[in-house]
C-alpha cells in the first residue's frame, strides 16, 4: 500500500492511499482521515461510500467531515465507486449510471462485468484488512454511511454485516434498486436478469427478507432532483416499519442532492454513529 | 447579474453569480453564502481572496466556512482571482504565478495587461457595489480575509481601507510582494520596474509607509512548503512590532499551504471577525 498524500488536518492526519487490489485485479485509490489521538490508542471507524460518478476525492475535498471527526474521535474511509483502468470495462455507451464511477458495490458475475467489478469484496473484505493492518482502528466499533448509490451500498452492507456495523445511516440512499431505473440498469448489467439474485443488494428486499439492524438514520432532500424516480425513501419507511427497525428518516426541506446537502448534515450522522460506536 | 447556481447549505444559500465586469471588461464569476435569517436583517460581510490558480470554486469546495457563517451570521463572498476569457493576456510562458489565476489584486498599468487586469478596482468597488444592490449585507460591517496571494490582497485591502474594514486577518499571507519573488513577477509585470509604485501593493511596505488597523489574525503553516522563499511572516512580525498593530501571528506545526489547512482554522477566523462585526 503507498501513501499518495498526506495532509495534516484538525490537527489528524488526511491521508490518501493506493494499492494493487486482488479482488478487482487494479489499482485502487481510498482515503482515510485519523483524528488526533494518544500513542496506542485504537479508534472506532465510519465507512462512507460514495455516489455515482464520484472517486474518494470528492467526499475528502467537500463533506466536511474532519472537524466532527477530530472532536468524536472517528476514523473516516472513503473507497472509491468502481475499479479504473486499462481493460476495465464500462458502460457501452459512456453512460455516468454504469461502468466506471458506478459499481454499485456488488461482486459482478456477468461478463465483461465480472472481469474486474467486485466491489463488494473489495469494500467488505480488502479494504477492511488493510485498515485492520495499517490503521489505529477498533474493528469491534465500526459503521457504515453513504450518499446515493453509496447510501444504497451503506444500507445493503450494513444490513448483511450487522454483526460488524454497530450503526448504519445513509444521504439521499437509493433504498430499492430493483424498483428504480437506476438499480434495475446496474444490477441487470452485474448481476443478470434473474431478479431473485438482486435481493442481496437491495436494502428493501433484504428487509422484507428477514435482515435486521436496531436503528438507521436517513436524510433526503426534498429538492432532490432524483428523488421521486431513483430514491424513494417511502420505500425504505414502509419496510422499516413492517420489520420494526427504528427508522429516522428526516426530509430536509430545500436541500438537493449535493456534497452542500451532504455536509449540512454530516456532522450529525457523525454524531449519530460516534453514539453507537463509544 | 446572473445566478449561475444555488444550493441551500446549512440552512442558507451557496450561490454562485455571474455579471459583465466593468474593471475588467470581461464576465467575472464568484460565489456568495448567505445564511439563514430573518426577513429585513442585515448581515455582516467577510470577503475571502483566494490563492494562485484559484477561481473562487476552491473555497467555495473545501474551505468549510458554512457552518462557521450560519453559525455566526455572516455572509461569505469569495471572488475570482483574475480575469478570465477570451482575449484576456496570459503570462507568456503559461506559469501559474502569473496572468489567469494570478491577478495579484492591483490594477496593472503595464500592456497586455492593464486591458483587463484590474483586480483592485473590481474587488474594492465593483463587486462591493454589487454586495451592496443584490444582497442582504450591512455594508457598515465588513471584514476580509484570503490565502497566500488573497492573504496579500486581503492584508493590502484591509490596510489601504481601514475606514471600510473592521477587522482583517489572512491565512499564510504573502506578505512582502516587494521582497519575494512570487510579487517581484508580478508587480513588475502588473506595474512596471518602478518599485516606489509597488509599496501601495505590498502590506509590509504598507505598514513601513504609515498604514495602520488595529489588529490582524494570521494563520501559518509551519510545513508550508513557501514559507521561507514566499511567505515570510517574520517581516510582518517586524513590521507590525514596530507599527504597534496588534498582530496575532499562529506558526502551525504540521500545517502545509492547502485547504486542508485552511478549513483547519476557517471557523476559528469566522468568529475572530464576528467578534470585531458585533
Amino acid at each position: 500500500m503507498e501513501q499518495v498524500s498526506a495532509n495534516k488536518a484538525f490537527g489528524g492526519t488526511q491521508g490518501v492511499y493506493r494499492h494493487a487490489s486482488l479482488s478487482t485485479g487494479t489499482d485502487m485509490t481510498f482515503s482515510v482521515y485519523v483524528p488526533p489521538h494518544k500513542d496506542g490508542e485504537k479508534l472506532p471507524v465510519v465507512w462512507y461510500l460514495s455516489g455515482l460518478t464520484c472517486t474518494h476525492a470528492n467526499v475528502t475535498e467537500k463533506g466536511e467531515y474532519r472537524q466532527a471527526c477530530a472532536d468524536l474521535g472517528l476514523i473516516f474511509v472513503a473507497p472509491d465507486t468502481s475499479p479504473r483502468g486499462e481493460g476495465v470495462a464500462d458502460d457501452p455507451a459512456g453512460a455516468y449510471d454504469f461502468g466506471l464511477g458506478a459499481g454499485f458495490y456488488v461482486d459482478a458475475s456477468q461478463p465483461p462485468y465480472a472481469a474486474h467489478y467486485a466491489m463488494w469484496t473489495y469494500v467488505t473484505e480488502e479494504v477492511p484488512a488493510l485498515m485492520a493492518e495499517h490503521f489505529p482502528v477498533d474493528m469491534a466499533r465500526q459503521g457504515i454511511t453513504g450518499h446515493s448509490m453509496g447510501g444504497h451500498g451503506a444500507l445493503t452492507i450494513g444490513l448483511t454485516h450487522a454483526d460488524r456495523f454497530k450503526s448504519v445511516s445513509a444521504f439521499a440512499p437509493i433504498v430499492a434498486p430493483g424498483q428504480v431505473p437506476w438499480g434495475q440498469k446496474a444490477l441487470a448489467g452485474y448481476l443478470g436478469e434473474d431478479r431473485a439474485l438482486w435481493r442481496r443488494h437491495d436494502a428493501v428486499a433484504l428487509i422484507e427478507d428477514g435482515a435486521r439492524v436496531p436503528a438507521l438514520l436517513v436524510d433526503q432532500g426534498e429538492a432532490d432532483s432524483f428523488l421521486a424516480e431513483q430514491l424513494r425513501p417511502e420505500l425504505l419507511r414502509d419496510a422499516c416499519g413492517k420489520a420494526g427497525i427504528d427508522l429516522t428518516l428526516r426530509l430536509q426541506p430545500g436541500y438537493d442532492h449535493s456534497y452542500y446537502f451532504i455536509s449540512t448534515f454530516m456532522a450529525d450522522h457523525l454524531r449519530w454513529h460516534a453514539a453507537r460506536l463509544a
